[in-house]
């Protein structure tokens, strides 16, 4: 018998998440039903969005169940197939958990081909949230030749390929991040126009200097200060898709500070600012487009991206608090097992 | 010589707007040069935008000026034109302030015919509140059948076309408002589905009970604790055109309360809603088909209006605190002089 070490959800954190609320449990490699696959993990990816997963309140997914696997999207080899169209050896992108091995139904595979793109890329740049920054960013931010972009989180997975289609798109691109390693990165590897340390004293004058026009869209993925001093910019029409406010995830309470609302409807008004909430499942029909336009620009190699793996689901736990903290560089995955196509 | 009696911006109030800060002037009426006309005030619209010109504060338009005339929509009779195209006796809607006299350019001019619709609703239903509605609902709010459409300041001069259009449009319709009549009156002559008083004990409970299927979208005029409860009941891509904040207009420091930033923006993110401020002249390419469907909507019935007419310039400061206070019953104008219309 082999066995599958699986990360449980035994407590919804308060806070920041603990090891003693995911702890590693070991149970046995299950057995695909037919119209099943058993899938070895190779890479799991880590998202902002798992955190509301973590939690028992409302949200537009629901919560994972005390004592259940913790969810994830996957990348796989399948191991054995009662699936038509998946055979053993096939690579696949899945929804498979923190754990070493899962069994999927068709709903959430989608096979993989080695020789278009590195497999672990259908985490990252051609996955969720790549899909998430084309989707947000041309939907919501509707960008134009020549307007100012600003973006969060600016060398996250998301973010980095938010400011590179935006440049595709004549924008200028300024990025907000959170070390000088991370500024550097998205001015050199994706041609950011300018990149300012929120952490520094005087983020909020180093952000009004490279927005010398001020700001038409804000791509909005932390929250907290950065959306304080960008809404004190933001231009008559802004745009600001809003996509995640991780600065918040965390929090136990409300949080309490300046920034109030009436003052920030006040301005959404005078400025005839647009904002709007969304994940990008609501943007399903444009996948297509996607996936074209992404293989694209990755070929012509208009698109460049980053990856920080993390070797052991051991190490699942500390990663994620990691990315929650901004310790991770570029989009975060954890290796499970080897990679044979590397 | 005619007097030209005049209200004058003395004083930028804080908080409620005062006679002191309004005093009345005579002054001489003045001739028309080249290309102007001199027009005879017959009514002068009130409007709570107008609160905002009498501040310093930066907005979408200027601020009135102090020792200027306060600015105003009027509808009035050409006394001496030496404009090609109008001539004395010409009934015009323009930008006359707050006075009894007034000297235009055609810029703000444009001729009304007194057989197609009373002069009066040129500032109303068929002017820029009428417009306001129809252009905030239609573009932001994008209506569909069976949806619920709740409307703030739902008696007003922008509420009442907003709850007629989206019953045209097949909407369940909520109004809230701040008094029994008005609730009636929404009721009675406008065909709204319910309407809620939200100076009563149980408000959010009443909103709760006329909205059993949640909000799908809310016209937002008010802004105070209106806002806040219908925030709690919004549905997953909700729509909010925020056209006002009637509520803050007097505030006189930035206003503190529950209503926090973070948490609404979380909820944004949750439902995936969509905010955007506007201002009618954005949507200026709509105008001929507002006047189109509108002119066809009131000659088949299907939409009415209520006007409060106050009588005289010298009460016109006491008219603009009740509007800013809800005193009013309709859209409020003040008759300067005689309608001969009538």
């Amino acid at each position: 018998m082999t066995i599958n070490r699986q990360i449980i959800l035994s407590e919804y954190p308060k806070g920041m998440p603990q090891p003693e609320h995911l702890p590693m449990k070991e149970g046995e490699v299950p057995s695909p039903k037919d119209g099943q696959v058993l899938i070895k993990t190779i890479y799991l990816s880590l998202d902002p969005y798992m955190r509301g997963r973590m939690s028992p309140a409302k949200s537009y997914a629901a919560s994972v169940e005390l004592g259940e696997v913790m969810q994830g999207g996957t990348v796989g080899q399948v191991v054995e197939s009662r699936l038509e169209g998946f055979e053993a050896g096939d690579y696949v992108l899945g929804f498979g958990g923190w754990q070493e091995y899962s069994v999927q139904g068709k709903e959430m595979l989608r096979k993989l081909d080695p020789k278009q793109a590195p497999i672990s890329t259908a985490l990252g740049v051609l996955g969720m949230p790549g899909f998430t920054a084309y989707a947000g960013l041309l939907e919501i931010g509707q960008p134009k030749e020549g307007e100012t972009v600003v973006v969060s989180a600016a060398s996250g997975a998301v973010g980095q390929v938010v400011g590179q289609i935006a440049k595709l798109k004549g924008c200028r691109v300024v990025g907000v991040a959170g070390a000088p390693d991370k500024c550097q990165h998205v001015l050199d590897a994706y041609g950011f126009d300018a990149c300012v340390n929120y952490k520094d004293d005087d983020f909020e004058a180093q952000l009004k200097a490279a927005c010398p026009d001020g700001i038409d869209i804000y791509f909005e993925n932390v929250g907290g200060k950065v959306f304080d001093a960008v809404m004190k910019r933001v231009n008559d029409f802004a745009r600001i898709p809003l996509c995640g406010r991780i600065a918040h995830y965390n929090d136990t309470e409300a949080p309490q500070g300046p920034d109030q609302l009436p003052a920030f409807l006040t301005k959404l008004l005078v400025r005839r600012v647009l904002i709007k909430g969304f994940i990008q499942f609501d943007y399903a029909y444009l996948m297509k487009d996607f996936v074209k336009d992404m293989s694209a620009w990755m070929q012509a190699g208009k698109i460049q991206y980053q990856e920080d793996i993390v070797q052991g689901l051991e190490n699942t736990v500390e990663a994620f608090q990691g990315l929650l903290e901004g310790r991770n560089r570029g989009k975060l995955l954890v290796q499970v097992s080897e990679d044979p196509t590397r």
